[in-house]
């Protein structure tokens, strides 16, 4: 039975609760925040404090906080004996260092507030001080997920960075996508389907083998089309940079 | 039983005879195509022609060929008095003019040669001269899809400018995200939990409404940190156009 103290009560840390708490050999005996309100949701369902001082003893005590808040939490935690773990994808391993037995613990994932997530299908990104905690953590993922990847701190950074373009970027195109079919008064359930399988294709092909469209075929009279149905603005040179930029990439003359 | 005649031998062309060859009410008699090669894959499943004079007799003419030819297409097939449709994205109705009953039947899919696609989430966008045409076509799609659409030429550009960006353009994401990976020495198989998850997300919700990450949070520490990750060129220039873009679109202080 791995114990666990959980800090931190956002998103994040709601989700690994919920993942946690549906996973054998896993108990989190306490979740802590400095605001009393936002332990609400947790206050029927394990032990909650507000006080650093009043942590439980656990195995792991594992912060899932805002990044900046990290090392000042870490230098609260330093008598610890126990792994103190963060769960951040931009923030270094060394942002423990007060901390003897530090690790990362980050799930590669993107959690909305009320938004199930399927846990089994989340890869968590682990690195550890030493080679015994990272032991502990890889038994702590297989229990929730089965996936699971030892990745450096300098990793980390390039992988949550690539998570910006494969999500967050991602989302705003599909937000452009929806915005344009609101103002042509059609419904963005027309383009779903398409989201669907382009997302799917990749799953088994590499997607700098299977991209398609106007910029690959190097179409210019339907990427001037386009352009002339885009008003100045920053969809404009949403197509003209990614048009421009899957040329450079596949090699096409500009 | 709707009978057709079907011109081209491309990815569209074969992904629809699929769709029809399984579908129950529809008879594919017959393929053209102008080259005798690119008709190898439909030699032994139905009748096929280089020539335009040996058409067979049909309800529809199906043209699934480059958006170039069918405007001569069309004047090829003037005298059929049946019903003539193309099938692309961004050709108007009206570039089949010399057709007294034209119509469009646009499948808005990505296609790619090898890859296996789910016909009944196609959604085909329809259009016709004439209302008992367009009736004649959601038939036909609906033995296919059963999801069709009456979208006008208008739309239909603007659809398929859209399509540009939750497809083509998102897939260069995806590559850009395998590009970063691999240059870290980690594999591309950890990002696809997360594209899953984005694309399945705005199945159910808007894409404005769960749009995360350092952008929208207007984080400037882990933009900073992104783009000092970045070297110069187009990942850089899409990194700092979409952040400043999602900041546009949700109304944050640049």
């Amino acid at each position: 039975m791995i114990e666990m103290v959980l800090l931190g009560s956002g998103n994040v840390a709601t989700h690994l609760f919920k993942a946690f708490s549906a996973s054998e050999g896993i108990r989190v005996k306490q979740v802590y925040n400095h605001s009393e309100k936002s332990l609400e949701f947790f206050r029927n369902k394990c032990a909650v404090t507000t006080e650093i001082s009043q942590l439980a003893a656990a195995d792991i005590y594992l912060m899932a906080l805002k990044d900046d808040v990290i090392p000042e939490m870490s230098e609260k935690l330093k008598d610890l004996e126990a792994l103190v773990a963060h769960t951040s994808g931009s923030v270094a391993l060394d942002a423990l260092k007060a901390c003897p037995r530090r690790a990362v613990f980050y799930p590669l994932q993107t959690f909305s507030k009320n938004n199930a997530v399927n846990y089994s299908e989340i890869p968590f990104c682990l690195e550890a001080a030493n080679p015994k905690d990272l032991e502990t953590l890889k038994k702590l993922a297989q229990k929730v997920s089965g996936k699971s990847y030892e990745i450096s701190s300098e990793q980390r950074k390039k992988l949550h960075l690539s998570a910006v373009f494969i999500c967050n970027f991602v989302n705003h195109l599909y937000a452009v996508g929806e915005q344009i079919c609101e103002q042509n008064h059609m419904p963005f359930d027309i383009l779903k389907p398409l989201i669907a399988e382009t997302a799917g294709k990749v799953q088994h092909a590499s997607p700098a083998k299977v991209q398609t469209g106007p910029a690959i075929r190097n179409d210019q009279s339907t990427i001037q089309a386009h352009l002339e149905l885009l008003e100045e603005g920053e969809n404009k040179k949403i197509y003209e940079l990614l048009t421009s930029a899957i040329k450079t990439f596949h090699g096409k003359k500009l």
